[in-house]
């Protein structure tokens, strides 16, 4: 018989609206995860004050030349490697705090991970502004909600204090870039290279 | 027929004999460039100067401390399902400017991989001192060589040079970090977890 295990097997999943890899992760976690039985909880947060507190005032990326250069070809391989599109945003990075504030309100939280993949195609497959009104209210109106509704509801404190939270828990959890993959005893792996890892290994924790 | 083909697929394997990851990627690359009937060559550098040139004055492991922590948990899994012994250098980071340079002798160049495979072993299996000249000539004295010809040989001028001479073409390749894998039409992929998409590429390529 062996003791029964409740526990059913679960990753959550940080990601922030303005990471390249994030949008990468985001497109290919749910087909992984289906394929291992391991439930993903999506969980998107802002890097910015992460980045401000070990004072960088922008993305990794522009500040290290080298590295976002190799960065921009390394995501057109691994986009036409998974089959998605992808184009650089103009301007990069653009502020992710609408997004990350709608994904929190309580009418997008059902629809989360279907309103998360489509903010990313947005961004990064249709070379839209995730800071613009008007390509998140589309959105919102796809999903079949109203978009006027939302859009208030999530400047609303509660939310503001849900998404500052959320933040805080990924500081508290000393994740330090996203995509980061964070399994239920408590283990980290960051990049969207590390998600079958991260999956396997919470099939393993049981 | 189709048009001969005599080229015959390469990878430049770029390492940094302190570097955490370039040590997986070291005991990792021949058997998977033998699969695939790939060249590797093994081309160690300096960091440290690329580093200084965007101010940094240490590892970034050191500099960002929630990033270093992960990396040695990282670590501690990552050589574990390779089965390689891990052990966390002390100090980190240490010199690597002496081995380096032995590894750029006339002497060692027919055993480089041996001999970085050794003091990679030495340094993240063993707990060894890179810096220290017992370390490294027990090494060359275990492939053969006499180590008194070969050290005095590592401090000649030419030597230097060539070192130097290796970090500025990294340098010039845009590399950032160790390990990257350079395929002959001028790819790069860095870090270990790139290395089977480099020697992939480099089997496209022909």
């Amino acid at each position: 018989m062996g003791m029964a295990n409740t526990m059913s097997p679960r990753v959550d999943f940080w990601y922030e609206f303005a990471s390249t890899y994030s949008y990468l992760a985001a497109m290919r976690i749910e087909a992984l995860a289906r394929e291992r039985a391991v439930a993903i909880v999506w969980r998107p947060f802002l890097l910015g004050p992460i980045f401000k507190a070990q004072g960088w005032e922008t993305s990794p990326f522009n500040l290290f030349p080298a590295k976002g250069a190799y960065m921009w070809r390394d995501l057109e391989r691994l986009s036409a490697s998974q089959g998605v599109a992808f184009r650089k945003p103009d301007p990069f990075p653009q502020s992710s705090l609408k997004a990350g504030r709608l994904a929190w309100t309580d009418q997008v939280a059902p629809y989360r991970a279907e309103f998360s993949r489509k903010v990313f195609l947005a961004h990064f497959a249709d070379g839209r502004r995730i800071d613009d009104d008007a390509v998140l209210e589309n959105i919102l109106a796809s999903l079949g909600l109203d978009p006027a509704t939302v859009m208030a509801q999530s400047r609303s404190e509660q939310v503001k204090l849900r998404l500052r939270q959320e933040t805080e828990e990924a500081m508290r959890l000393s994740l330090f870039g996203a995509p980061s993959f964070v399994t239920a005893d408590g283990e980290i792996f960051w990049g969207n290279d590390r998600l079958e890892a991260a999956l396997n290994w919470a099939l393993q924790e049981r």
